[in-house]
């Protein structure tokens, strides 16, 4: 790891191109994408994410142990960039910085590589606008320990900044998938795993819906709900009761409570 | 209700008090506070909220209901202001503004207040620091059908406009109570209530714990968790299990899928 190249010029090449990072199209066409804050680079390097560059701006750290994750993504093969203050403020995405960011490689992974357990325990989102919502979806996929999560027919890509944000990294390390929902469900239907599907206007209540054994619950779209697909090719349909304000739960709480409802059912 | 008066100048004294008034301090010392958006307007105006002043600006609207809301807050009493889209873009909170911000009168609600059924179901949250969580919680719970929120020790005030927002304006439908802990903890002592609080320290699972009758969910802050004074007053600790990185659930996620598993257990 040489000496990192100092950048001061708002006009820097690499300076205008991370923030070009912020449009979908630059970073499909780019195939890499950002990567903003502590946590989440080293969430990235946990996981041996490789990450391309890391550009850090020591008048913005928060913390101390800028300086190890900085040596260990240099380490590990990341191209350093030292900022100034001014030139980090113009490539963060927060209004927080917290003085690092980095650039990392997007992947691909299909139906097909997902390696998983004897009995499944899979959350599949259709249609998901919201990357706050996505993201935060991922933490709560996490936190119930499913084995992977399937986006269907994206309408926000998954390496969207507020998706790596609101996620928390989380998306370093939950098993990914992208794919189109007809082909999700006939994955699932010849792996043995039956689909719950949550809709409001299901009769039964999700809590009095067995979620054990090989799972995959679904959930749509925050404005259209559950697309006609699956709402005729889920095995099951359930809604979550609901006082208060008919708009009160949006997907990802939606989401959280199901996925919750069905560790508790799963004995974990 | 007369002709809204017209405003184009950014110099306008209302102008500026609307921008003054994102500031707490502005909102503490003057009493009133922003609610920006044709959802969370209308919501207030359903609970029959006094507001003091509408301000719009017809360029941008997003829908067609506006000039009926405009109609309604005005003959419930609101002086009305019609904002040229510059004028409105300085005084809007949100990035992307829909045309109507209000000015509501705060309010001050005291535990001798509440009006508890029987077998009372409530949340308490203590020194929430984040806006966005707390709005977030307001949802949570009102889709839970809580019969009322205690917030103790706030850090961040009930009136933000970012608790505003994230409560997509249940603000003004859930009942909230401000209060210190030992008060709070002392009243529902006396009203015969359940204390369940939640902290990954606990040895029993949530969902394991009898979270039927008088209940009261009690959750901690985002940073520091629940304090002493609850760690030691609470009837029952308990914990959420949590698969995954240590720190995927967060405060609200917490709330929600404690609210929903006592929804369960009462049967709701």
């Amino acid at each position: 790891m040489g000496t990192p190249e100092k950048i001061s010029s708002l006009q820097n090449p690499r300076v205008k191109r991370l923030v070009q990072l912020r449009d979908r199209r630059t970073r499909d066409e780019s195939g890499v994408f950002p990567v903003e804050g502590y946590r989440e680079i080293r969430r990235a390097l946990e996981k041996g994410v490789p990450l391309r560059e890391l550009y850090f701006a020591p008048e913005w750290f928060l913390g101390e142990n800028e300086p190890a994750l900085i040596a260990q993504a240099g380490a590990a093969g990341a191209q350093l960039f030292e900022l100034t203050k001014d030139a980090f403020a113009k490539v963060a995405y927060r209004e927080r910085p917290d003085g690092l960011l980095a650039v990392a490689p997007q992947w691909k992974r299909a139906l097909g590589e997902l390696v998983l357990p004897a009995v499944p325990f899979l959350l599949v989102v259709e249609a998901i606008e919201k990357p706050g919502n996505l993201g935060t979806i991922l933490r709560s996929a996490d936190a119930a320990g499913c084995d992977a999560v399937i986006v269907c027919d994206p309408v926000t890509d998954i390496f969207n900044p507020n998706v790596v944000r609101a996620s928390t990294g989380v998306l370093f390390s939950v098993p990914l998938v992208v794919e189109v929902s007809a082909r999700v469900q006939t994955w699932l239907r010849e792996k043995g795993v039956r689909t719950v599907a949550t809709t409001p206007a299901a009769e039964k209540i999700y809590s009095k819906v067995d979620l054990g054994g090989p799972l995959a619950v679904v959930m749509g779209s925050e404005q259209y709900g559950l697309s006609d697909f699956w709402l005729k090719n889920a095995d099951v349909l359930a809604r979550i009761p609901m006082a208060g304000q008919a708009d009160s739960l949006n997907v990802a709480m939606a989401a959280i409570i199901t996925l919750f409802e069905a560790v508790r059912q799963r004995g974990g």
